[in-house]
């Protein structure tokens, strides 16, 4: 179809084009009616003179008319296309639309959240949405064209996986072919990674989907999240601190270039020194936070490699050790902490590094263990029983085949963006959230389903609300 | 770490360089021995007069050593560091390695797949699927870049979503919060690509993991596969079969040089007409099915909007009628043949097009239904009782809110690459996929889960193996 978007009907004065779009506003003065047309590109006003026309504000419409320049005091300079009006010669309804639940044209924090969730198909069309959701695929556009660029390779890992002691709650999804055995979606592709280390991938990353069934925060989705994979071999931390503050310091400058980062190169901070001075492992060193332009990125390093076991950790009761990793059991420790695994693992420190924005932790990761013999030490500590330990049974093989020394990070795309846009919620910058209940946006799931998928997949529900 | 590249060490003749990789061949002559190390760009050979050098294929090793240009009846011009060699300085093994399995200098083709799949992270180490990979990434990097400079926007669905009968059978996942309840993984993110479209996203794209339940075949994996999911507005079906042939015959030039797209523009086949000529809706139109450079890309359009139903069939026995869509009951019916849906729905003309190429189906899509309407007399037709219309309600009550014409298209990346690489089978071009009976590649998925874990989702195994 040839058609002229709305902002680029300032370069087609006096020209006859087309619009395809929806009715923002509708003012009627007389004979003379006003349209706001809104489609991707923004807002464009257009004219009626000939008394005739009648539309409801989000019907979907077509206008062909004349784009005029607009006399001087009727420039409206809050819209780019400001400078012109479309004087309209046909106009067409092509879909009406009912009113709608809620108003659309205000940022909307102060509608209901259940209800903007069940229509969020109209919730996005409000411009603060619409434009988290464009400038999300900006940036990982840019993180994408910025790792491949420097030889890195997106490669895809299974969504549906085997199920491991790993530190969060599995989602997992019956087999029909093998019944009576479960899938479980994938906490992150941490041991994928790890083994397309050993493939000799080097250089891996991708934006993938990850699961985990616990309870959500205001900076965590429940069910599932997004983050930035990354993983290399043959690098130190350095090289992983350094590479991801040159991404990411690029990317502000490229997508955000109202704001800026108040600290560079980022501070590092130790576990200790952050704990003792700021109570938190990720301090806000904003010096206004209220400044919404203001970014204070930092690291945390050197963490403690074992916590204490809690009655609320993963690990609680998996045997009879008392420490639990800080991070994930699959982290390296400090070279010369190694003795200290024996003598005293509390004191031990890990090659770990958070990456922190305004507050909030946006990323962690670690070098890897690469020794057979160190990962089984690690385990041991962490109380696995045998049977715990053969679930890991694959990494420890592919250990035993040459695998290089690596590392990596995990940065998480929807906490990022919401530190960086300023949003209270995570929710904010994903298109179809779940609520803290895990019910989905639209679409109400979870759902029953029937007895005949049940009974294909030889499962039964035991007690049903 | 400060690190030279294989293919690096050409650009460095008569400097010491320090190299990171694996050993992919050692040969000793007696006080001379050759060592090609591997990594990620390739090979380069290094040279050892000391005679005190020991390792084994695949052990990970460090070199440092001065490049030396080759003389010139050395020169191997089968690798592109074929004019140098490296003579080394210091040599140290990183990590050892055990005797691979298999081999992984050749194509692997002969060796059995169930232990190439146990030990995938070796199998990826040989060339074709290293290169596989990487040319995946190339091809998704490629369609991103194209997609993101035409307005679209990468827009991420959700994974956690509802079961709904759309055509092929789900894999559900038992919720937790809501007991008794069960998500499904999307077998296409069709509906939320649609709800994208009433939001005004008008320009939509994802490259996204779908999930079905069914068997496996060469050009299918079991369980999940990836699709560039794309959804236009204000669009026909002409700018979609524009879009997609522009974005592969550019892709195919970049990423492909070698190969070369037999007839331009595309030619588009009538269903009736491949059928007939063919005995098939996807025809084979290389001239020389042996030449591996050449690219058949057609469309087969004008598919009638329903086939008969058969026992085979989803939908059996939802109903009374005999209807079953041709593609899915999205897709929108030709205008012209709106009355035959009343008089003689099996003579009704879709608005529905195939991507084609060398013989498989690497495509499909459709310009959708965007009135409430008729999309519930097209659920009617194909039978859906009240309550399996009431899963769908909120995509009709969407419908109400201005909606726009909006069609779209979701080739399959996994065998499009199977395609255009002239591999037997989309296993080839996925990093780890599963077998024939759903078993996860290196990982023992799917397994058994523990009785707490069944206990908290409170569901039960009927009857396990």
């Amino acid at each position: 179809m040839d058609r002229c978007l709305a902002a680029d009907t300032i370069k087609n004065i006096d020209t006859e084009v087309t619009l395809l779009g929806w009715v923002d506003t509708i003012r009627s003065h007389g004979k003379i009616a006003f349209i706001d047309l809104r489609d991707r590109s923004g807002l464009v006003q257009c004219v009626d003179t000939s008394g005739k026309i009648s539309a409801g504000n989000e019907d979907v419409i077509k206008i062909t008319g004349l784009v005029k320049k607009r006399p001087e005091k009727m420039i409206n300079l809050k819209i780019p296309s400001g400078t012109v009006e479309v004087s309209i010669k046909s106009f067409e309804i092509l879909t009406k639309s009912k009113e709608l639940p809620f108003a659309i044209d205000c940022d909307g924090y102060d509608i209901n959240e259940e209800i903007r969730m069940k229509y969020r198909y109209l919730d996005i069309r409000r411009l603060r949405i619409t434009r988290n959701l464009k400038i999300r695929s900006q940036v990982t556009t840019f993180i994408r064209n910025f790792l491949t660029k420097r030889d890195f390779a997106e490669i895809e890992t299974p969504m549906l996986t085997k199920t491991t002691p790993e530190g969060a709650r599995d989602f997992i999804v019956p087999s029909r072919l093998q019944k009576g055995k479960f899938y479980a979606l994938p906490q992150s592709p941490q041991q994928y990674k790890q083994l397309l280390m050993v493939a000799g991938i080097e250089r891996y990353f991708q934006i993938v989907r990850c699961f985990r069934d616990e309870d959500p925060r205001a900076d965590r989705a429940y069910g599932e999240f997004t983050q930035l994979d990354l993983e290399m071999s043959f690098v130190n931390q350095e090289d992983i601190m350094r590479l991801t503050e040159e991404m990411f310091t690029k990317l502000v400058a490229e997508i955000f270039p109202e704001k800026h980062i108040l600290i560079s190169p980022w501070p590092r901070l130790s576990h200790k020194e952050v704990m003792e001075k700021y109570k938190t492992d990720k301090p806000d060193l904003r010096k206004n936070k209220t400044d919404k332009n203001e970014l204070a990125f930092s690291w945390t390093i050197d963490f403690p490699l074992f916590t204490e076991q809690s009655k609320e950790d993963f690990y609680h009761g998996s045997g009879k050790a008392k420490f639990a990793p800080s991070h994930h059991m699959f982290a390296a420790p400090h070279p010369d902490d190694i003795p200290l695994l024996s003598s005293d693992p509390m004191k031990v420190r890990g090659l770990q590094h958070d990456l922190v924005l305004n507050g909030y932790e946006v990323g962690g990761g670690s070098m890897r263990i690469h020794e057979k013999e160190l990962q089984e030490k690690i385990f041991d500590l962490i109380g696995f029983t045998d049977k715990q330990k053969m679930q890991f049974e694959h990494i420890l093989t592919a250990f035993t085949f040459g695998v290089p020394p690596h590392g990596g990070i995990a940065p998480g795309i929807d906490r990022f963006l919401m530190a960086a846009l300023g949003e209270p919620s995570v929710r904010e910058v994903m298109a179809f959230p779940t609520s803290s209940s895990g019910q989905t946006a639209v679409m109400d799931a979870p759902s029953n389903v029937t007895e005949e998928q049940l009974k294909e997949l030889e499962i039964k529900i035991v007690s049903a609300k």
